[in-house]
């Protein structure tokens, strides 16, 4: 899946000029990674049909979309380096950041615009505003985190729908347009949104709890990077709920070396790893009732697993 | 029809929250200007339908996206004031500017989705494409144009070519859209198409004329901004392949009081107006062709000569 989906994208043929447009976008989309929003796309789609390759236009959209938001939020974040290189704002400058992540957010509709839909205009509608709405869920998402980082009173379920809006909305998005393309059943293709948006949140949990509990070898980040940022994650959250004033102000230390004998104090692991295993059981509940033998759904639920099993 | 595009402007009703990313964006929306865009397309749907309300989603797209574009732009060119009033960026901040301005490119896309097509996908398919592929060109004009600002040696027909794609071909959209949106000939279509690039084009070469020659009461801007910014426009271009090296350091010293007499002794001035009289009757040509009745395109054509004689 992964082979097709690079494939794709190196065959996308960008126009030659002007370079300053479209060589920061190329740097961009040859950045590897994990791709996982195609993966689930194609996977999704794979569901209903054999012939995956029909869905790639839809693919490299949301693919072509994320990096979009990657390059604007890196802009925004001040960010200098994503997977290892520098940002785009850093290896050119913040004007070529916005405009060719502009441009990526057209070239996103340019590639949905490709994808056959068997000439059914609704289905055509129903696919655009599916990615339109969720673009829309996305900015909410991005304004809500950029709020927090000055808001005091986050409370949990705030956070937990800031990270639904912010990360999962797209993982949704992309099975429930694999099922859509591949002209699933309507109930399935909800299904499929449903259990996309909860292992999303299951997986940013996860991000929260491995930021201080993970192996930094397998993680691939350094532990309390979140907390010496002062991250507003679940993980503090949750912590500060449950602080004395004593304790509230350690955390608010940014000190990995006080924050985390702290969590562990007010149970904060357990509570983390609680709530991965309510959104997990969520997943599972609704990837059940998708309308489908076990085995052909098995592919999906492996690729989901592993996800969420990176680091367990 | 400016009072149908205010109204329907004014009936959007945005998310309530966040605000911090509605707000700039209303804010922007609703700071008036001539509202061109959207009137050219309702006028060519006029054309050939009575029903010019039908047109309206597509309509609203289009003046979103434009917004959208002078949101960004702004931002690039550290712009502080725009129509009287402060921008997104001076008002809030860059952030901002470039999160709220996402947003107004994907409300385009929602709001031309809302685009009655009469359930033809490819109608709906065609339209869509015809407004993607214009951003992407525009995204390339501007490209274009901050490329200009650094160079020294910018021919008029790449600057030509660059206002074409930074102002022109987003009129010719707006017509385009209009006569596909009514389901109009093809030939039809895309002679509205030429009709609005080559308008676009006199347009353009006019601001670059009045900037200089205009009645400053009239033309609502200082004389010479463009001078005092060594921006390249067609005057100065076409001034500096005429000089000597003398005249050539003059004109590059931003003093409008050096460079319009320099400009006058060079015979730029009637260069300019023959340049803007050759896409006038490029455009006038276009639109002879558009198989209609006369008394039918009348109002049409008033409009964008309208444009056109802002201060002859």
């Amino acid at each position: 899946m992964l082979k097709k989906i690079e494939a794709a994208l190196a065959a996308v043929q960008y126009p030659q000029s002007p370079e300053g447009l479209y060589e920061p976008i190329a740097y961009t989309l040859s950045s590897g990674g994990k791709r996982l929003r195609p993966t689930l796309l194609l996977l999704a789609y794979g569901l209903y049909r054999d012939d995956v390759d029909r869905a790639l236009p839809a693919a490299l959209a949301i693919e072509t979309y994320h990096n979009h938001t990657l390059l604007h939020d890196d802009l925004m974040d001040h960010a200098d380096v994503r997977r290892g290189r520098p940002t785009v704002h850093r290896k050119w400058d913040a004007n070529t950041a916005i405009l060719s992540g502009d441009e990526m957010l057209i070239l996103a509709f340019r590639h949905l615009l490709k994808q056959d839909v068997e000439g059914d205009a609704a289905r055509l509608q129903q696919l655009l505003s599916l990615y339109a709405d969720t673009m829309q869920e996305i900015c909410e998402g991005q304004q809500y985190d950029m709020n927090f980082e000055h808001a005091d009173n986050v409370s949990v379920e705030q956070y937990i729908e800031m990270i639904r809006l912010k990360t999962s909305v797209l993982l949704a998005c992309a099975l429930k347009a694999g099922a859509l393309i591949a002209g699933a059943p309507e109930e399935d293709a909800d299904l499929l949104y449903r259990f996309g948006e909860r292992v999303g949140l299951a997986f940013q949990l996860q991000d929260d709890y491995l930021d201080c509990y993970g192996d930094p070898a397998v993680f691939g980040k350094a532990i309390g990077g979140d907390i010496r940022c002062g991250k507003k994650t679940f993980m503090l959250i949750s912590a500060l709920q449950r602080a004395n004033d004593e304790q509230r102000s350690a955390l608010l230390s940014r000190d990995p070396a006080q924050v985390i004998p702290l969590y562990n104090a007010l149970g904060i692991p357990q509570l983390c790893r609680e709530k991965i295993e309510e959104m997990y059981a969520q997943a599972r509940e609704a990837f059940d009732r998708i309308a489908l033998p076990a085995e052909r759904k098995q592919a999906l639920w492996d690729y989901a697993e592993s996800l969420l099993k990176r680091n367990k």
